[in-house]
């Protein structure tokens, strides 16, 4: 899922977003209830008719935004105070609250609120937490089946897992989390501190642990590896800026390995970014082009980077889908990343 | 035309320039001799192919751009010699290296150097920037002549006519302007601190007093009925950064006059920009997303407002061709200015 943050995915129109495969995006509550307010966008219809996109979205819960405010943040047992980024108002965040916030945006997935804390940790805030996103899923759960949504739309309701560092909390986690009736399971607090390895074997221990009819959704990653590492967990869904928000840095993820179009080897070369992509980008315009449009700060540079790599990123997973289906995912997935670092290696992790 | 300055119309692609009716757009030599170098663009196959764009350009001299440097600038007979706005570098900017940098970048129209004044003005000074234009001209015609374009293209010139704001030194300027073996001619100097009437009545002494066989090029100006007021006085072709620059700054053009988007009686419009136009913007979005993205800082925003500013301005020149080709050009401006001004006015010029 691409990231629309504030209800666009930077620069791209809806059919921007079609033409790059995209089938479900993701938006950000927590933003969207600050600016322009979950009220208006309801009064306007819902989040689909404001942004103009007729495909699946999927909302987070607020959580992990608000939490990341860190100094400005209180936690108590009925929800998280905080203040504003873009006024410094306090406001307040609770299960309940966050679920009528999606339900106002008339999302097709929502998101209830979890605790997310971030690693290294001691065991005993790793339980709180893990203990009181317990508690806040079923009252998340609870609230959002009384709400209705605008134009009579229907909304899946998908319970967050967390259980921070400790392989054993989260398999605890996984299990009583998947005896909540839901629609689906999202797997929060990962790749926040820990390495690699600790995320993939927390990662594991919790898909391990979740009932297997229902879908998991791994939060806020990754790089193109961690995507196919993701699937071979059991993993279905991710969001990650990392697409959109390196497109704008002028970085592009290519079947090369990633391109940094500042770099003054692309001055010359009338190369598109990846010749095996088909996006607009590919298809009209140079390196040298996009390198000039990305020095002299023209937003067709960042527009033309981020249609490319959002269909990059879903021109990948539609690969891997059909690897998976085809009982080849692990091998398409070896030679795929042997491929990519051999020719630059991963990109660095979104900050 | 819209403006291309640095051989792109902010944020629109070439698909997007062909869909709001663009047919011919200006690059601005000025800036792209300084970055990426006009070398650089002729060898990747000249400007055409750099910005994927197969219809007509047009490039102006580089002149207006050099001069309004002004404590950077010194001019004398043999041209310009001026500070780069990027990196302070020295630069030499003569007739025959405009026609140069011209040539390279592979333009379909050429335009001469010329010395622009601001006014008011000394007649003596008005006097000796009109005809040391007359001198540039000749040596930019002859110098033109003698050079090759990338892909063997060829190039149509214009002739720029100056005479600062003495209307029998336009008309002078333009005879003897209008006596040079070119293309066509494009008027320089209008605007620079004149008032409107005062344009005008120097655009009329200057057209009445040039070939009618050959276009007439109207630079740098203006608004909607600006527009409309230059066809009456026989101008056929117009450059403005009006469209894509108020487009950023929130500015929309629109049938009903203009529209800031920025204000709050838009913030729950589910109305679009200008119910009248068939661009994507206003196909898609209702004005209260366009200020939410605005307001929001999304680039999109920019992007949308762009793409309807500049269908906005061709759909206006479509009526006003098709109007004048009736025979009925005087009836169209006169409605559409009064329909305009009863509805917010004109826009303030740019500075």
């Amino acid at each position: 899922m691409p990231v629309g943050t504030q209800g666009t995915v930077k620069g791209l129109t809806p059919a921007d977003l079609r033409a790059s495969g995209t089938r479900i995006l993701l938006a950000n509550t927590y933003h969207l209830m600050l600016r322009p307010g979950s009220g208006l966008i309801r009064s306007l219809g819902g989040l689909h008719r404001f942004m103009a996109w007729d495909r699946p979205i999927l909302t987070d819960s607020g959580g992990y935004q608000v939490l990341s405010l860190k100094d400005l943040v209180k936690v108590t047992e009925e929800g998280v105070e905080f203040r504003s980024h873009l006024d410094g108002n306090l406001e307040f965040l609770t299960p309940e609250r966050a679920m009528e916030v999606q339900a106002d945006l008339g999302s097709d997935i929502a998101v209830t609120l979890d605790h997310a804390v971030p690693l290294p940790l001691d065991p005993a805030s790793q339980r709180e937490a893990g203990d009181r996103t317990l508690r806040w899923t079923e009252r998340s759960l609870r609230h959002a089946r009384t709400l209705t949504l605008p134009g009579g739309r229907s909304q899946l309701l998908f319970a967050i897992v967390q259980g921070g560092g400790d392989p054993g909390l989260r398999k605890e986690m996984a299990e009583r989390t998947g005896a909540f009736e839901c629609d689906g399971f999202a797997i929060g607090g990962l790749s926040v501190g820990e390495s690699k390895r600790e995320t993939w074997a927390l990662a594991r221990a919790t898909t391990a642990a979740l009932p297997r009819d229902r879908p998991r959704y791994l939060m806020g990653m990754g790089t193109p590896i961690d995507l196919l590492d993701g699937i071979a967990c059991g993993i279905d869904l991710f969001d990650c800026v990392l697409p959109t928000r390196n497109a704008r840095n002028g970085m592009a993820f290519t079947s090369e390995g990633p391109v940094n179009i500042r770099n003054a080897e692309h001055a010359r070369s009338d190369r598109p970014l990846d010749a095996s992509c088909a996006c607009e980008a590919c298809a009209l315009f140079t390196r040298a082009y996009l390198r000039h449009l990305h020095l002299a700060g023209e937003i067709l540079a960042h527009r033309m980077l981020t249609l490319h790599n959002v269909t990059f990123y879903q021109t990948l997973m539609e690969a891997a889908r059909r690897a998976t289906l085809g009982g080849l995912l692990h091998e398409y997935a070896r030679e795929f990343s042997e491929r990519y670092r051999e020719r630059g290696g991963n990109p660095p992790a979104p900050a």
